[in-house]
C-alpha cells in the first residue's frame, strides 16, 4: 500500500524551505479533509488556509512561534465550532434532502436524534466532541499531503487565545483546535529530517481477542 | 488522486456481509495506525482488535446493539490512556535513543519538555488529549482501509463504561473512545449503500486569507 510508504516517508518537519505547493494539489488535500467522516456528518468544523505573508508573520511573532509558520506554504488552522445551532442542524438535513431527492420532512427522526445527541452536551463538551472530528479531518489531511509527496506538521503548542483573537474567532463562535503547516522541507537545515522514524512495537499498540 | 476516489467510494456501512478480511490487509490497516502521527510521538492509545464472535456478541447485547458489530469481520476498539506515566516516557526516550544510536542523556531537554506538559494535565485534560491522539489515528485508519476497498462504520454510541469493564480497561488505566467496524457492506440489506455522500460545500469549510 503506498500509503504505508508514504507515511514511512513523512515525519514532523521541523523546517521547511519556502516554496509553494500548487494549488491544484491544495485543492485535492483540502477536498480529502471535506470528504473525511465525521460524528453523525455534521463536519462540525471550519478550515482557515492561510497563504498571505503578512498574516503568517503576525501568527509568527503573537501565537506560535515556530520557523514551520514562516517557511510552510500554507498554514491550516483547524477551527471547531463552539456550538451546534438548529439552524445549522436544519440546513444540513436540507441537503441531505436534496441529494437524496426526498422530502426534508422524512427525515424529521433524524434531525431529533441529533437534537437529542447535541442538547446534551455542555459547551465544554461541544468543543471536544468537535475537536475529535477535527483531528481525524486532521489525519486525513496527513495522509493525502504524504501521497502527493507534502510534508505537514502539525501543530499543538500554540497561544489559542491570542490566536482566536487575531482571527476573530469568537465572533463566529469557532475556535482554533489545532494547526498544520504544509511546505517542503527543509533536508539541510532540519537536523530531524533523516533521523529514524520512532513508534511503538506493533504488540504494544496492538492486542488481539 | 486515489485517495479521493476512496473517500467517494466510501461510507458508513449500515449492514456489512459478515464475509472475513485478509490477515494481510489487516496487518496493512493496523500498520498505518501505528504510522499515524501523535502529540510528541507519545502515541498515548493501544487498539483492541476483535476477532472473536463471542466477544462480539457480548459487546452487541451488552454495550452497542449495531448489526455491523455482529457482522463485521474485525471490530477495532480504540482505547486512550488514562494516565501518563513517567515510566511510559522513559520507554519512549529509550526507543528513540535506540533508534537514533545516541546516549539517553542526550533527550533530557525533551524528556523534561514532556513531563512538564503531560504533568499540568487533569485526568480529564488527559483522557481528552489522548482520544484526540486516537481520532487523528481513527482518520488514518479509515484512509488505509478505503484504499482497500475495506468498509469502515466508525461508531461513537456505545455504552463505554459497560465496554470499559467488560475488556479490563480501567485496571490498565486504559479507556474505550471510539470503534471502528471493518469489513464488507451488504448492498441488498443496506438502504444507504447506494445514496449519494452528503458534505458541506467547499465554500463552507475553507475560507483563505
Amino acid at each position: 500500500m503506498k500509503l504505508l510508504e508514504q507515511l514511512q516517508w513523512r515525519y514532523a518537519a521541523k523546517r521547511m524551505n519556502g516554496s509553494e505547493v500548487s494549488g491544484e494539489i491544495i485543492r485535492k488535500i483540502l477536498e480529502a479533509i471535506r470528504l473525511a467522516p465525521s460524528s453523525m456528518g455534521l463536519q462540525p468544523f471550519k478550515v482557515i488556509v492561510i497563504e498571505s505573508s503578512g498574516v503568517k508573520e503576525d501568527i509568527f511573532r503573537n501565537a506560535c512561534g515556530q520557523p514551520q509558520i514562516l517557511e510552510c506554504s500554507h498554514l491550516l488552522v483547524f477551527c471547531g465550532w463552539n456550538v451546534v445551532s438548529e439552524s445549522q442542524i436544519s440546513t444540513y438535513m436540507e441537503s441531505i434532502a436534496q441529494a437524496r431527492e426526498i422530502e426534508v420532512e422524512q427525515l424529521d427522526d433524524f434531525k431529533q436524534s441529533i437534537l437529542k445527541f447535541t442538547s446534551a452536551l455542555s459547551p465544554g463538551q461541544t468543543r471536544e466532541w468537535a475537536a475529535r472530528q477535527v483531528y481525524l479531518a486532521l489525519g486525513t489531511a496527513i495522509d493525502a499531503s504524504a501521497l502527493s509527496h507534502i510534508d505537514t506538521t502539525p501543530m499543538e503548542g500554540f497561544n489559542a487565545a491570542v490566536l482566536d483573537e487575531m482571527l476573530g474567532l469568537p465572533n463566529r463562535d469557532l475556535h482554533s483546535v489545532v494547526l498544520l503547516a504544509l511546505g517542503y522541507r527543509d533536508e539541510h537545515k532540519d537536523e530531524f529530517a533523516n533521523t529514524p522514524k520512532v513508534r511503538r512495537k506493533f504488540e504494544d499498540v496492538f492486542e488481539f481477542i
